[in-house]
């Protein structure tokens, strides 16, 4: 119906997640309409991340250089590797300044419905990295979700056995939240994890 | 905070309507995570648009040649003109197979509010278009809405003179919906509206 070139666009916007047919034809026509120097800022910032953007060969943490600015950095503690599903979970955990130490990004979580089992996720460069000696602690810091916590159970029983400290990330009520709203899961799981409160 | 070629892709993303800084977010991931050839597919596909899509050069329809397939087509009545706002009124339009006459693709509606009078639209081109005799009804199908009506109104005091007929889309119920659900106005104008029942 459209005119060849605006189809396909349409059709390419009609793929990305969130985005259906009818905001594909939205955006389509938004970009129709718009100055052809925006539309190729975009087209080329497309283009860069399928040129520019490697993954980081020691954490597999997304990196515009062989090894990701994290692991170059000569203050990150070399000893506490904190396991991620995906880069955008290192960018939330960076965001609040509190851990020093290293990552491991695995390329998501273990979920057999989806065919992703444990050789689908980076674990065996896990493996090779610890190899070292230098790491004492690893954070297992997956959602936490079932295929997140498949994934943290599934880790706890390879990485225990080498000696390390395996922590998992604290469940419990969000900051800001009603208590009165939390599902029953976490409000269990804050009550299962309460601490003793001069901490 | 995100790795620069990211954040710049991210950036570029939000500015589409409908997609958040959260859906900017969630695409460029989807992107990082894609199949190259695919990304690249995107980027061509509007590329493609800026280069390929121009305008007719009598209705301002989207085309890729100087004028558009309906302006070339001799099956089309030159007549009778209908009057849209944009390409995707043409398309909605086309798509109920019901006109044979030509389009003017006005470029939107008069709106002080946004700055768009009637300079800002495709309305001179239209009456050169109508100096050829050729024409003896208009069709106005701008939206029903404010901008739509004040810019039919416009177009009715400039073409009447003319001693065209000047026709306007029928205002009343959607097919397919419920009587008491329409809103007072639409409900209004069905009334106004009505037609002898064995029509």
């Amino acid at each position: 119906m459209y005119e060849g070139v605006v189809q396909d666009l349409i059709d390419e916007l009609g793929r990305l997640p969130g985005v259906g047919p009818k905001g594909a034809q939205r955006i389509a026509f938004h970009l129709l309409a718009a100055d052809p120097a925006d539309v190729r800022r975009l087209a080329d910032a497309l283009l860069e991340v399928t040129v520019k953007v490697k993954f980081c060969r020691i954490c597999f943490n997304v990196s515009s250089e062989e090894e990701c600015r994290i692991c170059r950095d000569p203050r990150r503690d070399p000893s506490v590797i904190c396991i991620v599903e995906e880069y955008k979970d290192v960018v939330a955990i960076e965001r609040t300044r509190e851990f020093k130490g290293r990552y491991h990004v695995l390329g998501g979580a273990i979920s057999p419905i989806d065919g992703i089992g444990p050789e689908q996720l980076h674990i065996r460069e896990l493996m090779v990295r610890l190899g070292d000696d230098e790491v004492t602690e690893i954070i297992l810091a997956t959602d936490p979700n079932l295929e997140g916590e498949a994934t943290a159970t599934y880790l706890t029983r390879m990485l225990k056995p080498l000696g390390l400290r395996v922590t998992r990330l604290a469940s419990g009520l969000p900051v800001g939240g009603d208590l009165e709203y939390a599902d029953e899961v976490t409000l269990g799981r804050a009550f299962a994890g309460r601490r003793s409160a001069d901490d």
